[in-house]
């Protein structure tokens, strides 16, 4: 399989479905190939609109989120400096046109962005709820925010937050295994659940 | 990229994630929202490649993979005439640039296309050794097949084909649950699991 | 432990495992036969013991843990009269030796009862919390509830309520899928998730 | 929480749902207690039966068993070495009364043995052909076997042989996830999925 993302990232990167081990993480922190496909379907995301990625990670989320936002603007937020160096990394080497990496800490580092029309939360350094009144502030009439959580506490915060602030929430729980080579048999690995919540601003 | 239906600015389809009541179907046939896009995912599809899409249903796998292929060919091949009004309509409704809807028996029908880089295939009619057959000997190497199986026996057929065939492959299993509303409660219910098959041809 | 019943040596009733329909029930309102088996794990019942099953619908739950206290005393709490009849059919059919049925709502009709050491919460007609007071007061240290939850609300509210309460909870997400003959082939059919919530009073 | 199985097992071992970490065992080779209960139901067993529990591993299946046939026969085949170590040793301690080790290789060590009513296939050593075949040939009309696939192998093959067989097939997919500690955090972690194949002879 030729890859030669450098020289001519369009024609041979996926224009969906990234593998995972083609972006430079820490392994455990990306969100895994199927939950960031779902993930961006729950963003609906149009062509030309504003995406904020709080917490970002390895940046795999706004790297495929590039591809689906041709005219829009998406700001990488990451705290951490040993993350922001990846994603610098996983930006250069997929070519992406439309991504800001911001340094910062959310919620303070918000205050410079224009408004959202979408927003991903993939981490929140403790400040869940700092973080979900300023998006709130910020987010307009008919906007999204999607969150994945992988801990029953996230989800119950994340879930009480919306309800009080009057958003219609859906909350999708992904459960995927995969098949790996063990001698030769197929044996089925699971991923750790993810509960995918999305809520729409009323 | 840009997409308008219904000359109303505020339905503009997303780029991903279509959900799945804004396509016109019976209910059961339609491959769910977050599944379809795990299914688009595996395809790996890049700019301009010819896909073929054997079942297509109600289109929503080819609607969807139009987004992903600006500058490619897409082939939805459907056999039941009540599906195929479905198909018309969605394409008229989405307004689809590059999918072609052939109507015929695969593999029968599938000697007048061109061949493909990519084939999903969501449904068989009963003749799936036959349409792997064919597919694999229009299939260039590095190419891929992807295959949603609901039942165990076509999970096992598929697998034991790859494998005699010389493929490599995974497969994925997809148990996804999403709340609806129960009074005041929101109730998680569970889709049926879904095993995508990806082959890669080496 | 012998039973037998419709006085026919071949359809002895397992010690364990009880098919669904052998119950006469609602459809939905039943524990599924599989999410029943591991709900009486979570119970870890031991011969003598006393277990208070709140809100027991077809009583599925107290006959198969009749088995399992061959000395112990069951109470099987249901307000429903069409519920309760349901149990009574049921009891009868499976012979029960222990179990014990309280018509009534809970909390208040709690009081008459003998302290339990373990209890089942599979309904609680909306008064969850005063149902949760009432046990917390009667519950021995070392005592254990075990409660099923289909909706994100029940789920969370418990959680919450054996957090400050000072429990040791652990919750398991149970996602199950069964084969079912359709013409020559075996499909996935999967049943809606249940949270199982274990709470060890400490 | 005391303990003492010694001196006084059935006092203090729940009747169903041993924790994981009460067998001494391989970490990754026990069946988890979730998936073990719902493997004890599937196997209907009866007060007096005689159980081949094939592959023992540590023992867990058939420990658990013992207290569902009190009247009945258990016998743990298990060919390696250090495993049966770890099966005498939990037999011990929990004092089990009708479990008989079985020191040798299946199927050659099966002739040796009454014929079953039950079997459970834990594990097959690369012989899953020869064991089935030979339990085929000793175990009665209405008798059932129940194996848990962990491969994809090894689910299409029981599922092959017990369809060409006759056998009445059922596969029941487990998928399972537990909340454990993380800081402050309930983390859900999955288990790797188990398929239980439920084969009853017509």
């Amino acid at each position: 399989l030729i890859k030669e993302y450098e020289d001519d990232a369009h024609q041979y990167v996926p224009t969906l479905g990234i593998p995972d081990d083609e972006f430079v993480t820490v392994k455990k922190l990306i969100t895994k190939e199927e939950v960031r496909v779902v993930t961006l379907a729950k963003l609906k995301l149009r062509h030309d609109m504003c995406l904020w990625d709080i917490g970002a990670g390895s940046g795999s989320i706004c790297i495929e989120a590039d591809h689906l936002l041709p005219n829009g603007k998406i700001f990488a937020i990451e705290r951490n400096e040993e993350c922001r160096q990846f994603i610098k990394e996983n930006l250069q080497k997929f070519n992406t046109r439309n991504v800001s990496l911001i340094e910062g800490v959310a919620p303070d580092c918000l205050e410079e962005l224009p408004d959202p029309d979408r927003v991903f939360i993939g981490g929140s350094g403790g400040r869940l709820w700092d973080i979900l009144d300023t998006v709130d502030h910020r987010l307009a009439t008919g906007g999204r925010i999607v969150l994945n959580a992988i801990t029953l506490d996230t989800l119950t915060a994340a879930n009480e937050y919306f309800g009080n602030a009057g958003y219609n929430v859906e909350v999708v729980t992904v459960n995927i295994a995969r098949t790996r080579p063990l001698s030769d048999y197929k044996m089925f690995e699971a991923y750790n659940p993810v509960y995918i919540l999305t809520a729409v601003k009323e």
